[in-house]
C-alpha cells in the first residue's frame, strides 16, 4: 500500500476553534457606494455631517405666523390675517411674516423669516384673500426645528452595525453617498483529487470520474458567511502542481481552503506540501466526521484543509470556518442557525469522538420539532438535502433518548423543514404531484420502509405500492394504479412475453431491491405462476439476476436501455419514456396514506390539495389510471 | 389654497392587500450558471440525469474481492489471496478479479469486473506480495452500488426550493452547470418633489432642499424581498415630466413605485397622472400612516405610490407591498421578519384606523422582549433606527396595556434588538466609547429624558451630565468630567468673558433644551451669579436668545460658526473641533448609570468593559478628564 499519513494525535475541537480563529484572515475596509452598501457592515462610526432638516421646516400645510398674533383665537372669534405669500417645498422663500402677517406654506418648505410656527389648513378658512384662524398656536407648532431629526456632530451610527434598508435610510438624509465598510474576507477553493470534474463537463463513468460537488457547495457557503469566494481549477494529485495552486491562491486570497476528494493520495499530498513548504498547525480534529481537517498557513494566507464527502465538508466548514470567516467579515451569526427539536427516534452512539451527526427535521401534528437521524453514510451527497443540519453530540454521550431535546445546527440559515415529509415508494405520478407542494420532503426508499419508518411515527404520508399493508392505521389521500411489467430493448429482441420466459433462460434479469411495493408485486406474481409442488421462491431461484436488485423505480429500464442487461423489472412508463418495450405482467395500486396524527398539518393539507391534480398528471403517464 | 384630492373613502387594510395581490407583477423564468444561483427560487422541477455515483465505488481503501473467497476467513484463520493489480480513483481498472484474486483499490475508485466487496485495508496484512484477509465480508461490502446515491429519473429538487448551499451541492452532483430559477420582478422606483436631492450631490438648505432618503431606503427593501430595484431620476412636481417618467418606468419593470414628497402638489400630480394616464384601483387606506397610498396600473407595469415620509414609506412597503414581490420572486417571507414581546408601557390610541405603530425592542434582564412605541412624528427619519418595526393596532383598540402581548413586523428580518439601550445627555466622549460596543441604541434626548424612561424601568443605561440626581437607584459604570461654558467665534471679537456679559448685551445667544443636564448646569450657574434678592431665572430673562433651544451638544457651536449666533452654550471640545474661542464656565460630571435590574445583562457587561478604553478616549477630547 501506499505509505499515507495517520492522524494519530487528533485535536480536541476546542482546540480547532482556537486554531482556526487565530488566523488572521481580516481583509481591509473599503468603501462602497450606499446604493450598493445593503447588508454590508460599517467599518467606522458615521457621526452626522449635516442638520436633518437643514432648516425650520413646515411640517404641515397651512399657513406660517407668528405664533404671537394667534393667541386668543378659537372658532367664535377668529383671528384674520391678511396672506402677504406662499412658500412651496423646495423653494428659497421669497417673503417675511411681518407682525400681523400670514404666509401660505406647504409641508417641507423652509419657514419663511419672522414667523415660528403653522396653523395647519384644516383649522383655517380664507375669506376674500385675507385668511381667518380659529385656533391658537405656540411658537414651535408644527414647525420641525433645524436639527432636530439628526443634529451635526451627532454620532449617527457606530462601527459594526449591518447595514439593512433602515440604516441606508438614515445614510440617505445624512447625504451620504459612499460608505466605509468591513471587507469581505476573500476565500479560495481549490479541488483536488484526479477523479474530480466540474459540473458542466462531460463525465467518464468507466474511468471513476465523478462531479465535483464540494466547490460549489463550499463557495456558496463562503458567500453566505459574507466572504468572497474564488475557485480555482482543480489540483489533481501531483505536488508540483497542488503547490502551484496553493501559491496562486495564497496570493490572492485571506483564506485558502482545499477539499474534494475522499482518495488518501490527494489527502496525502495537500497534506506534505502544506507541511513541507507552509505551516501546519493542527491535523485532525477529533470530531465525526472531522479526522482529515487539517489547519495551517501558507505563504500569507490562513489555510484549511476540509474532508472529502460533501456533507463532511459542509458541516466541519459551517462548524470551524465559517464562523472565522463571519467574524473576519464582522457579521453576527444569523438568528436562525440553531434551532431547537426534540428527537424523533432513539440513536446509539460509542464513537470516543465528538459527532456532528447529520439530521432532519419535521413538524409534528402539534408544530413541535422532531429531529432524526439521517445516517446514508458520509459518501451520500442527497444526505445534504435529506438532512438540514447537524446535532453535536459530546464524546461521553451514548445515546439519546427519544424525546430528548436538541439543537440542530442548521446546514444554512435559510434552510427550513420541510412541509411535508413523505416516505415510499419511489413512483414518477407521485413526484410530479409533489411539484403542487412548497417545501416537501420525499425519501423514496421503498414501500416497506415507508411502513417500518410509520412504525416509528417518522413520516407524514406514507406512498405505498402493491400488495402490502401497513400495521398502523392511515388515513387514504389518494390513490391510483400503475402497470407494471418487463422491460426489454426496442423491438423486443428476445421475443419474451411474460415470466414465464425467464425461467432457466440465458437473459440477464435486473430486479428491485425488496423495499419496494413493486419488488413485491413480482413476487406475489411469481407464486400465483408456481404450479403445485413449486414455490414461487423456487421459480426465483431460476431467474438469472433475481438477485442483482437496484433502488429507483426507473434503474432497471435504464440498463435495459444502456444495454447492460436483458430485461429489467419496471413500469410501462418507464420503458415509455425510454423508448423502450413493454411485456405487462399486472397493475398495481399507489396508495397516498396520511399519518392520523399528522392529517391536520398544513403540509398535509397542502398535499391533499395538490393530489387533485392526479387525472391529469397520470394521464400523461403510460400505463397509469386514476 | 391648490385644490387638492381629498381621499375620503378609505380602503379597508384588507382590501389594499387584495388589490396589491391583484396586480400582475410576475417576471419570466431565467436561466442562472449554478455558480451564481444561490438564494434563487428554482422554478421547475429537476429531476436526476445521471446515476450518482455513476459506477460502482469502492468506499474504502483496501482490496476488491469476490466476497465468497473471503467466506470463513477470520483473524485466527486468514484466507491469503494473491494481489493481481492496483486502481485509484479517477482511472478506468484495466484489471479483473478473477475467482481467488484481490485487487488494491482507492476509495472512490471504479469496482473492476469480478469483485463484488471491498476488505478494508485494516482487517488485512500483507505477506510476501499476498494479501491475508482476516474478516469475511459479503457482496456489496464498502461498495456504493452505481445510483445508490441519486438515480436517474429520480425526483431531486422540486419547483419553488430556495437553493442554498446544500442544494448547490445537490445540482453539483447531478452535473447540472444552468438551473431554471424564478425571475427577479424588476421593481422601478421615481422619487417625487422638487425639494428632493440625491445623496452626495450638494444640498441647499434655504432653498429647502433635502435629501431623498425613500429611494435607496425602498430599493434596499425591494432587494431584500427579492426584487430587483431601478432607480430613475427624480420627476419634480411636473405632470409632463411625471408621465414620461412613468412611460419609461413602465415599460422597463414589472412594478413602478413612487415615493418621496411629502408635499401635496407633488402627491397631486402623481394621482392626476395615473387617473388619467393610467388605471386607479385604490387611492387611500384606513392605516396610520397609509392614507395616501394609491394602488394602480400604468400600461402594462402594476403601480403602488408610497407615503412620503421614510418610516411611513418603509412600513407601506413592508406591509402591502413586499408580500407581492416575494410571491413573483417564489421566495416565502423569512422567519425572523415577526417576533413576540410584551408592552413595556401603556400607549392609547381613538384612531379609527388601523394603526402601525413603530416601535423599539428590548431585551429586559430576564431574555424577555420588550416593546415601547417610538413615536417622534412620521417626519423623522432617525424613526428609522430607533424603532426596530411596526406593532398593528387594530382600529377598535383604544390602548395597550403595560405587559400586554404583541407581534412586531420587523423592518427587516435582519433588524436586532440592540445589544444595550441607553438614554440621556448627548456626551461626545460616551458616543466614542459606544464603539467599543456591538449594536447599542443611544437615544441622546438629555439627561431629564434619561430619569423620566427610568421611572417607565426602559433604559439598560442612562447617561447624566451636571447637578441633576436620579430618583431610582442606579449603579455608576462610569465617570468623568468635562468643561462647559460660552462658545464665542474664532478671536473672541466681542471680548466676551464670562456669564455675566451676556446680561442686557447686545449679544445673540444660543441656548440648549431643559432636557440637557448641561442645561442644568447653566441655570446652576446663573443662580450663583445671582445677587441679593435676584434669582437666576431674573437673569435669564435678561439674555438675549435665552429662550432658543436646540438639542445636540454641538449644534450651538455650529450655530455660532455659521455666524447665525454669537454666543452658544457649549463645551470647550466642541470650540476646539470648530476652531472656536471658548470661554469657560465651569466643569460638570458625565455618569454613565445602569439600571440595577439590567446589570447582567450581555450588553451592559460590554458596555462596562468598552467604559474600561475611557481614559485614552477624554484624552483626545479638550476639556474632559477621567
Amino acid at each position: 500500500m501506499t505509505d499515507r499519513k495517520e492522524f494519530r494525535d487528533l485535536a480536541s475541537p476546542e482546540d480547532a476553534h482556537e486554531t482556526v480563529a487565530s488566523l488572521d484572515i481580516d481583509p481591509d475596509p473599503e468603501t462602497v457606494p450606499l446604493r450598493e452598501a445593503r447588508g454590508r457592515v460599517l467599518a467606522e462610526r458615521v457621526d452626522a455631517g449635516i442638520d436633518v432638516p437643514g432648516f425650520d421646516r413646515a411640517s404641515m400645510d397651512g399657513y406660517a405666523v407668528r405664533a404671537a398674533d394667534t393667541f386668543g383665537a378659537d372658532e367664535t372669534d377668529p383671528v384674520v390675517l391678511p396672506k402677504t405669500g406662499v412658500v412651496h417645498a423646495g423653494e428659497e422663500p421669497d417673503v417675511e411674516v411681518g407682525e400681523g402677517e400670514c404666509v401660505e406654506i406647504s409641508t417641507g418648505a423652509v419657514m419663511p423669516a419672522g414667523a415660528d410656527a403653522v396653523v395647519p389648513v384644516e383649522r383655517t378658512t380664507e375669506r376674500n384673500g385675507e385668511i381667518a384662524f380659529e385656533t391658537a398656536v405656540a411658537p414651535g407648532d408644527s414647525v420641525m426645528a433645524a436639527g432636530a431629526d439628526v443634529a451635526a456632530g451627532e454620532r449617527a451610527l457606530g462601527p459594526g452595525t449591518e447595514l439593512t434598508p433602515r440604516e441606508i435610510g438614515l445614510l440617505s438624509a445624512l447625504g451620504v453617498e459612499s460608505v466605509p465598510v468591513r471587507g469581505k474576507p476573500t476565500v479560495g477553493v481549490i479541488s483536488t483529487g484526479d477523479e474530480l470534474v466540474r459540473p458542466g463537463e462531460p463525465l467518464e463513468h468507466r474511468a471513476g470520474e465523478i462531479y465535483d460537488v464540494n466547490s460549489y457547495t463550499v463557495a456558496a457557503a463562503i458567500e453566505e458567511a459574507g466572504g468572497e469566494a474564488v475557485l480555482y481549477p482543480h489540483a489533481g494529485d501531483d505536488y508540483a502542481e497542488m503547490e502551484r495552486q496553493l501559491r496562486t491562491a495564497a496570493d490572492e486570497c485571506d483564506l485558502v481552503l482545499t477539499s474534494g476528494s475522499t482518495s488518501a493520495s490527494a489527502v496525502d499530498v495537500v497534506y506534505r506540501v502544506i507541511e513541507e513548504r507552509g505551516e501546519l498547525l493542527l491535523h485532525g480534529v477529533a470530531v465525526k466526521p472531522g479526522k482529515p481537517m487539517l489547519v495551517g498557513r501558507f505563504e500569507d494566507a490562513a489555510y484549511v484543509g476540509l474532508p472529502g464527502y460533501p456533507v463532511s465538508a459542509l458541516t466541519i466548514f459551517r462548524t470551524f470556518v465559517a464562523p472565522a470567516i463571519r467574524d473576519a467579515a464582522g457579521k453576527p451569526e444569523p438568528e436562525r442557525a440553531t434551532v431547537e427539536g426534540r428527537m424523533a427516534v432513539q440513536e446509539r452512539y460509542g464513537q470516543g469522538r465528538t459527532r456532528l451527526m447529520p439530521v432532519g427535521l419535521l413538524e409534528d401534528g402539534a408544530g413541535d420539532t422532531l429531529v432524526y437521524p439521517v445516517d446514508k453514510g458520509s459518501g451520500a451527497t442527497t444526505s445534504l438535502v435529506e438532512a438540514d443540519g447537524v446535532v453535536e453530540v459530546d464524546a461521553d454521550t451514548d445515546y439519546l433518548a427519544a424525546g430528548e431535546s436538541v439543537a440542530v445546527e442548521l446546514f444554512s440559515p435559510d434552510v427550513r423543514p420541510p412541509s411535508v415529509l413523505c416516505i415510499g415508494e419511489d413512483d414518477p405520478a407521485f413526484a410530479r404531484l409533489l411539484d403542487g407542494v412548497r417545501n416537501p420532503r420525499y425519501l423514496a426508499e421503498g414501500t416497506r420502509s415507508g411502513f417500518r419508518r410509520l412504525r416509528d411515527d417518522l413520516p407524514d404520508v406514507v406512498v405505498a405500492s402493491g400488495p402490502l399493508e401497513p400495521e398502523e392505521e392511515t388515513e387514504t389521500l389518494a390513490s391510483w394504479t400503475r402497470e407494471w411489467g418487463l422491460v426489454v430493448p426496442e423491438g423486443n429482441p428476445q421475443n419474451v412475453d411474460g415470466l414465464v420466459d425467464l425461467l432457466d433462460a440465458d437473459l440477464d434479469f435486473l430486479n428491485r431491491t425488496t423495499a419496494s411495493g413493486l419488488r413485491v408485486s413480482l413476487d406475489a406474481a411469481l407464486d400465483d405462476l408456481a404450479g403445485e409442488g413449486e414455490t414461487g421462491r423456487e421459480l426465483a431461484g431460476r431467474i438469472a439476476g433475481y438477485e442483482r436488485t437496484v433502488r429507483a423505480h426507473e434503474s432497471p429500464a435504464r440498463k435495459v436501455a444502456a444495454g447492460d442487461v436483458d430485461v429489467g423489472l419496471g413500469l410501462r412508463a418507464s420503458a415509455a419514456k425510454l423508448g423502450l418495450d413493454f411485456v405487462p405482467v399486472g397493475a398495481e395500486s399507489v396508495r397516498v396514506l396520511a399519518n392520523p396524527g399528522r392529517i391536520e398539518k398544513a403540509g398535509v393539507r397542502e398535499l391533499e390539495r395538490a393530489l387533485d391534480g392526479v387525472e391529469s398528471v397520470v394521464a400523461d403517464l403510460p400505463g397509469y389510471e386514476a
